[in-house]
């Protein structure tokens, strides 16, 4: 017998019939011998019609109640869903973030977790429930309904396993995988069997759809054993975990890519102490994203310098550098998008020198210009024209020998509540 | 400065547009001066669609899950109505049940308040905000999440009035207050500016579709100085109070009629101490609501008597009769449906004499047939065939006085969530 947390998103359980497969799929684990919790987020899209009912009544809606409010998405889907359960002829007890015992810190929108107090779960679970979370939410000490923010569904499955020492955490997905790259793009793209938490918070930074950075890091803390699968068919899905049966020769586990990049650059910036820090601080107080940072020599006591935000904050940063022109004093400033960012991952790079340049290299061979480039341990990316997108990562596929191996990756942002 | 609870009904706030008004004229009191609790239902169709979600899923859903479940229609009601009010400027908080304070006993569906620990409400209302309570919704000593059934957002609202001391707790509905009779029937009938609690009781628990009994029942116990008003305009409405200044000669206040009437006869019962605890035992055991009882005179040892259930429990109770044939033996069972019961009530009537056989004298005149008869202190009903009820009606509010004076009543129960 093993004890499991379950986690299924908003399309797993977008209408009654979706409802009831996951009830079937609940049963199914716990009449092969296993305790199960569920973590679901709201219904289809629930959740946006419920910020849209709030816009039509105030446009700039209170944090607080925004929250009184959307977490009606995923209590209407923890009653739903026990209730299809106990249809099967099985007892289930659904739970509200504040009843599972999610304390957060007092922040509405995006609260983190501080403490798990599971003792409700863990009772239903010893009575022989199958027990019902609502994703994406918690509560302050001072009895505050909060939410998580993006991804909160994925923290709260984690974080729920990690409180009750569970021994997988399953998450349910669209995808019955994580896979070496776009399969859209790669036709070849292989399903990987195993991938460390590293590469994967890599690969989720990096625009993957299916895991939010926040819960892989929040696992790889935890060392809670991740699987990401299908909820629409039974095929072994991928495993996340810390160690990672390494193939021989596997250098790059995926290649991956992100649309959502707008790149900056403030040309004849003068060179004096402080100017890198007033830019970056303004641009954070401002709550904009910046992702790549490239400067250029100096020349004449004046420096260039770019760097990568998401396209909807694009013309946000420009005012906001245009804002500190009197205190860095700078000749011009441009910007561009219709950009990707490409990246190859792989937690084997850092023992194989040369891995970088063997990207460069392969890009260059596709007659393609590098605008931009950010390495790490275990990735390397650059930003390149979007509109050669696909040949260049069929390309690095190839070369990395990834057309043939049992490999990692996902596609864009765009499918991510 | 007088404090308010102001309770608005799922009609007055289905659709935006609604809940914008109900917004503005909440600010609008807050405005003159008056401290503010709003107490609000679920918007319009919610809770029937969630109803129609679940009974999808499972035919009998379990009573816990379907309190989880309900409770987000007053949850997404009391978020959206706080946005509202905070885009004309002013502060709101919402609350559920439980974050207000209201503890119940541990039973789903139709649990009884059993506290209230209002000191949330209390120091938002001292900071300075509007508050927005849930209605219809509490939670037990456990933290599980309860719902009080019928009539639930009226008795969140008067018993809040109580435990915070309001001045007034408004109910806001789509009638401007308590009429005569009811105005689709007698076209003078009139609004009455004050009745008494038991007058209301009375009226309410005789199908008026205002205010729910067990709220007025509250009221009464905690001396809450109700008032029932129109959501639609500004129309003074009627004041339900302990003492009530009653105009000379007024006995009778209000006509009540109630179309949920089946008549049950069991004839020739052999007549035995215990009989009528067997029978009437049996059908509270099958939960069914007994209204008017009459039993005749006993004759060869054998009695008959009748009983009125609603039209729905009218087979249950057949059947629940037929199964104790064994233990109470009759000759026969005869039902009867078509009816309509018709009440007069008045505080006045307890001094004066010769009320009722007034009311018998006014049916016989409009050769109509009493078929049933049952009184109180303060009201005497008849059941009477269903085709005659607007003639009986009509008569009776003439009869006493009230084409012309300032006097009750209100609609079947068809209007009444």
């Amino acid at each position: 017998m093993a004890l499991y947390v379950m986690k299924f998103g908003g399309s797993s359980v977008g209408d009654t019939e979706r409802m009831k497969r996951v009830a079937r799929r609940v049963v199914e684990k716990q009449d092969e011998g296993h305790q199960v919790v569920v973590v679901v987020s709201a219904m289809g899209d629930t959740t946006d019609d419920l910020i849209d009912q709030a816009r039509l009544l105030n446009e700039e809606p209170p944090l607080r109640e925004m929250d009184m409010l959307m977490t009606n998405g995923e209590q209407i889907s923890i009653a739903l869903l026990s209730i299809a359960i106990h249809a099967l002829g099985k007892n289930a007890v659904s739970f509200t973030g504040w009843q599972a015992g999610f304390r957060t810190e007092p922040v509405h929108g995006k609260a983190r977790i501080i403490d798990i107090q599971p003792e409700r779960v863990q009772q239903a679970l010893d009575a022989g429930n199958i027990v019902v979370v609502a994703g994406f939410q918690g509560m302050t000490e001072d009895g505050e309904i909060t939410t998580f923010g993006r991804g909160g569904s994925d923290t709260t499955a984690v974080a729920l396993a990690a409180a009750i020492s569970a021994d997988f955490c399953e998450i349910y997905t669209d995808v019955d995988g994580i896979y070496s790259t776009d399969p859209r793009i790669v036709k070849n793209a292989r399903k990987l069997s195993e991938i460390s938490y590293d590469e994967m918070l890599e690969l989720a930074n990096l625009g993957a759809a299916v895991l939010h950075p926040r819960a892989v890091e929040y696992a790889k803390h935890n060392q809670v054993c991740l699987v990401v699968r299908s909820s629409f068919n039974h095929n072994e899905g991928t495993v996340v975990k810390e160690e990672v049966n390494m193939e021989q020769g596997v250098v790059v586990s995926g290649i991956a890519y992100d649309k959502n990049v707008a790149r900056i650059s403030i040309l004849g910036v003068s060179h004096v102490p402080g100017v890198l820090a007033k830019v970056f601080g303004s641009l954070a107080n401002a709550k904009i994203d910046v992702d790549i940072i490239v400067q250029s020599g100096v020349q004449d006591g004046k420096a260039d310098f770019s760097f990568t935000v998401g396209l909807s904050d694009r013309e946000k940063a420009l005012s906001v550098i245009n804002n500190i022109r009197g205190e860095v004093p700078f000749e011009d400033i441009t910007s561009e998008d219709g950009l990707v960012k490409v990246s190859i991952v792989g937690a084997g790079m850092v023992s194989h020198p040369g891995v970088a340049a063997q990207m460069f290299d392969v890009i260059s061979k596709q007659e393609v210009n590098i605008k931009m480039v950010s390495t790490s341990e275990i990735k390397c990316s650059c930003v390149i024209e979007g509109s050669k997108l696909n040949e260049v990562v069929k390309a690095l596929h190839t070369a990395y020998g990834l057309d043939t191996k049992d490999q990692v990756f996902v596609g864009g942002p765009e499918d991510r509540r």
